[in-house]
């Protein structure tokens, strides 16, 4: 299954497409609703689940198990399924629940497939803007809205005084550090923009932006993401140069220039 | 002209409604585009100014002037010009720029009527999410996508535990003292989110979320807003509890009581 070819991956990424569009209606029955929203975290902590989370990762693994039955599933909900083989589905019903919860369309839904714990294809759809990203990771990432289809291309963009910087939220960085090294980079920036949610990545993807970065990100919340922004032609790792699928502190670009700009100053300290 | 009946104000807003409608398109044209960005401060501000806010604000005048020649005009980029009785029009082209800029739809078109300076109607266009918000001061406000018609009603939330804060982004709060303030509120929150732009007033209005607090506002950024508020049953002012109409440090809230909480812990230093 590692050796599965581009026209299986290209395949199986429209399949993923389907599958998230088809789920969108369960999203749109929950937005802007007052939606029950439990506390995961307990009452220090604030980790909001929605239905809407639960009832698409219910139905997204249904469909999934019944195209993929082999293949594993990775979901925020539930956790962890084994497949048969290396392949395995990565979901993140709602990224972006708080966006989510305060009515503003930041947030998106995200599946993303991995092939012997690669990320090779992962899709984005919002349904309230009608919009899908999609992108194979040694192929061509894509938009689109309703007929209108386009190829995604990050900007060219190299030197961070012309940069658009995105960030979901300055208190990602928790410490004194963390929070030292994003002002460097933020401040070095032309511009600098929080509330992005998975959104921040698509607008990457788009050329609309330049940078984005995170903290503490989970797994599924940047896997689907990594193929669709490598196909568009940018960057993304962890703050140290490797592997950005494990999740944590996440830097993105929109091209190796940029990228090695922001995580040289990143680490300067 | 002061005394202009509700009727007559609910016209004049029919027409606000449909001037911004009508520029949408040109908005689009320039949305996700290499728009061209110049920079009004100068070297070392920030200030953009897109080629479409300027057609928008020319376009805008034109229709204004046709249909209501005794009226003033004050606009974003071309400044007031006075009419011949005491309404007036306040306009901002694209309220957001940096959102536009960034491709991220939290931007819109604004356009307020005040009479002897006090505004009495408003409206919000999102033409990307085909969206608009518009209310009466002494009235009703209502919110519009598509076919679909819904009055807009903020929500009840009266504790600050149980609210959602929108701001668009920290640095507005440029002095430690206000910085100080907005993190007495906010950390008081159940949950807090940049990146609003004018969009989060009418997340307020749509009883999404409950709590918009800002920092060096211009007039034209919060008039045309404040009837739409106002109409869906919210409270807006200064941070002194006097008029938010002239701008610089607001605060909004769904209900009184969630108002008069903030207001109290904003000032408790």
């Amino acid at each position: 299954m590692s050796r599965m070819d581009s026209g299986e991956i290209e395949a199986q990424l429209a399949a993923a497409v389907a599958i998230l569009e088809e789920a969108g209606p369960i999203a749109l029955r929950h937005f802007r609703t007052s939606t029950t929203v439990e506390n995961k975290a307990g009452e220090h902590a604030f980790d909001p689940v929605t239905a809407a989370d639960r009832e698409i990762e219910a139905f997204v693994r249904r469909r999934l198990r019944r195209d993929f039955p082999d293949h594993g599933i990775l979901g925020e909900e539930e956790g962890f399924q084994p497949g048969a083989n290396d392949a395995c589905w990565v979901l993140d019903p709602i990224d972006g629940t708080r966006a989510f919860m305060s009515g503003m369309p930041a947030w998106g839904m995200l599946l993303g497939l991995t092939l012997a714990k690669r990320p090779v294809a992962g899709a984005m759809h919002q349904p309230y803007l009608g919009e899908t990203f999609a992108g194979v990771r040694d192929g061509e990432a894509w938009f689109r809205r309703g007929v209108e289809q386009q190829r995604l291309a990050t900007r060219a963009t190299t030197r961070l005084e012309e940069a658009v910087l995105y960030a979901t939220d300055p208190g990602l960085f928790a410490t004194a550090s963390e929070l030292a090294a994003f002002e460097r980079v933020s401040q070095a920036c032309l511009l600098r923009r929080f509330g992005g949610d998975c959104y921040a990545y698509c607008l990457l993807a788009l050329g609309q932006v330049d940078l984005v970065i995170e903290n503490q990100l989970q797994p599924y919340d940047i896997v689907p993401l990594i193929p669709i922004l490598e196909g568009a032609g940018g960057v993304v790792t962890g703050r140290d140069g490797g592997t950005a699928q494990d999740g944590g502190f996440v830097v993105a670009a929109g091209n190796r220039e940029l990228h090695a700009r922001a995580l040289e100053l990143l680490n300067s300290d």
